[in-house]
């Protein structure tokens, strides 16, 4: 045999108390908050078909778990929730009754192809947003993902805001084809300056364009977009307008300072078709999610309909959440035969005031001081019994 | 493309919100008691080694889904709880804490070969105490079992309670070699009558000892076990004293009713060892789960201590809990450009009192009036203006 018997597989995990409990919390006020903003949260089966839910989805098809049913048919572990979700809401039950809010606290999974810390198996909280093509959706779930990190405790929490139409539609006015385009926009999500600048002087931009085209990856505000707005494009000055009541909402609403409007930002999740973001925290390098507008994914189960969502990393909020060193006190009540029902009634009185009581039939335990070392408190049943 | 886009792999579920909901209840519930008792919460991998979990777990091999990973080493998607947290257990990190106490809350997965309605994927909840021999580690899980079928309201809740040592050295006291034995524990699982007389004929019973044999399905009660105990075998003796102990503790913990002593009672789950249970409620004629004390399975890990635990499958909870009709009350606040400020501190005003509050632009929704009628209250706008 050559695995050992305490191995798991690659990027598996387990979560020992301490992490399970702090993922427990995240859940429960996570999905508090997706609550009562009206989502309703669902769940959907692990396994799921190849040809539906793995083609359809923006990961990768080295990246997902597959796997023969007993029909010869392909099932794939569900790589995200995104398209699961999508399934449900254009079942018949859910189709007529947009718009929908759908939320979730799920586990999804990437096959990992060496050693590297990347988890295989991560869980993510989120929402999705079906059937409502406003700006007031979008600007519904960004305040979501924004209440959530807040209120779990995200250090100095950032949001990066972009539109994936209006750049595309400005690198057009640039005089860029859809390949150039494309070739620039993967080195905006790569965030390469340095790239962005070499391929420049390969692109037919005209040099008195070129400062302006370079800018591009240093917007910040709404107001900095301007410049590029063609006035003559109604699209473009509608979805300017739209971003701009964007902007007034979020400062309103206090989220004004931690959001970047970075017009270049661009996300390698093909199926994002407007508005695009993804939050950021102290204490980790990655996101910690990411969300946006897919208009086009919907289609795929036959319904004409927007949608706009996020998810967010629970593994990251736990990595960007200080950890609050909640000592829980912790009680251990020791019994033998003889004080075993004064200890049983005692454990039960304290239980019901919500305490966490451990009954112990002390001559079972080998080691009791190093058992004993564990518990806040420690109470002996000799002690209940003179009391 | 022979697969519909929304169908979902043999025996997979979704749990659409209403489902979802009751099951986040027993969730909460349970876990809660669980931890009150001092149990740790863990969470294992979805995957395991085949050669690890898969092997070991009781579950029969053609219902385990595997897979091959990236290397070539089979993988299953966990079967059971019970061998994964065995595995946690023997870690280096906690085996000096003996003994211990984990539960869990955790999706398991079993492959279906027909449509029939029974689950590839469902939830159990329960404990493992690991490392604690004694007769009281035995009645606290299946308390603890108890305390979870009361709190969460299953109707009509009882316990079996069996023990396979016992039974055995019973069994060989008739004369039986271990093939016989094994073949009347076969019917004793089945609850088959006829086929226990069938095959009494065949066995080397005397005549004089066979009413005795039949009567073995009967008995209900501790007292009901003493026909058949040897005195002259130190530990029948012992183990019939040790479940004397155990029905007084449950008589007077107010479980005396619910529990039925049942000596032929046993567990198609081979790794069980010593005590045996099955818990039952109105509603579901499949067991709500089972536990008991399997003192094998930590060897394979290297550790010669012996475990008692149980799990509750929570699909069938939810069968035997009677549905509480909780009308959730749910607000809409339907705005327009006008009314969006008031409409956001109105619904923001709302949640902070611990309301759910859908906060809907209204010119996005397509027919009012079918959108309107999911909800409890709703509220428009501009009544917010005048008001």
């Amino acid at each position: 045999m050559t695995i050992e018997m305490f191995e798991k597989p690659l990027g598996m995990r387990d979560d020992f108390p301490v992490i399970a409990k702090q993922k427990a919390n995240l859940r429960n006020q996570g999905t508090e908050l997706i609550e009562q903003a009206g989502y309703e949260l669902l769940q959907t089966p692990t396994l799921e078909y190849y040809e539906t839910i793995g083609r359809i989805s923006a990961i990768s098809d080295d990246a997902l778990f597959k796997l023969l049913d007993s029909q010869g048919k392909t099932l794939v572990l569900r790589p995200d929730m995104t398209s699961p979700i999508a399934r449900v809401a254009a079942s018949k039950l859910l189709r007529e009754k947009m718009p929908i809010r759908l939320g979730y606290y799920s586990n999804v999974f990437r096959a990992q192809k060496r050693e590297g810390g990347r988890p295989a198996e991560f869980e993510q909280m989120g929402v999705e947003l079906i059937g409502d093509d406003s700006l007031y959706a979008d600007a519904e779930v960004i305040s979501l993902a924004w209440d959530i990190l807040k209120q779990v405790g995200v250090g100095s929490a950032r949001i990066v805001v972009g539109h994936t139409r209006l750049l595309e539609l400005i690198l057009a006015d640039f005089g860029l084809d859809s390949e150039q385009s494309s070739k620039v926009r993967e080195l905006f999500v790569a965030k390469n300056g340095v790239g962005v600048e070499q391929l420049s002087r390969e692109l037919p931009i005209s040099s008195n364009k070129l400062a302006s085209f370079l800018a591009l990856m240093q917007a910040t505000t709404v107001a900095d977009w301007k410049q590029w707005i063609n006035d003559e494009n109604e699209e473009q000055i509608k979805l300017y307008h739209d971003m701009e009541r964007l902007e007034e909402l979020f400062k309103r609403n206090g989220l004004g300072d931690a959001i970047t409007f970075d017009i270049s930002f661009s996300s390698h999740m093909t199926y994002y078709t407007g508005l695009v973001f993804e939050c950021y925290g102290a204490g980790s390098g990655f996101p910690l999610g990411s969300g946006g507008r897919y208009d086009g994914l919907m289609e795929q189960f036959g319904l004409q309909v927007g949608a706009t969502g996020f998810g967010l990393r629970v593994d990251r909020l736990l990595e960007s959440v200080s950890p609050e060193k909640i000592e829980e006190p912790q009680t251990l009540i020791l019994f033998d035969e003889q004080s075993e029902q004064r200890a049983f009634e005692k454990a039960q009185q304290m239980r019901a005031s919500g305490k966490r009581v451990t009954l112990q039939y002390a001559p079972a335990v080998q080691a009791l001081e190093p058992f004993t070392d564990l518990f806040t408190e420690v109470i002996r049943g000799e002690a209940l019994d003179n009391g």
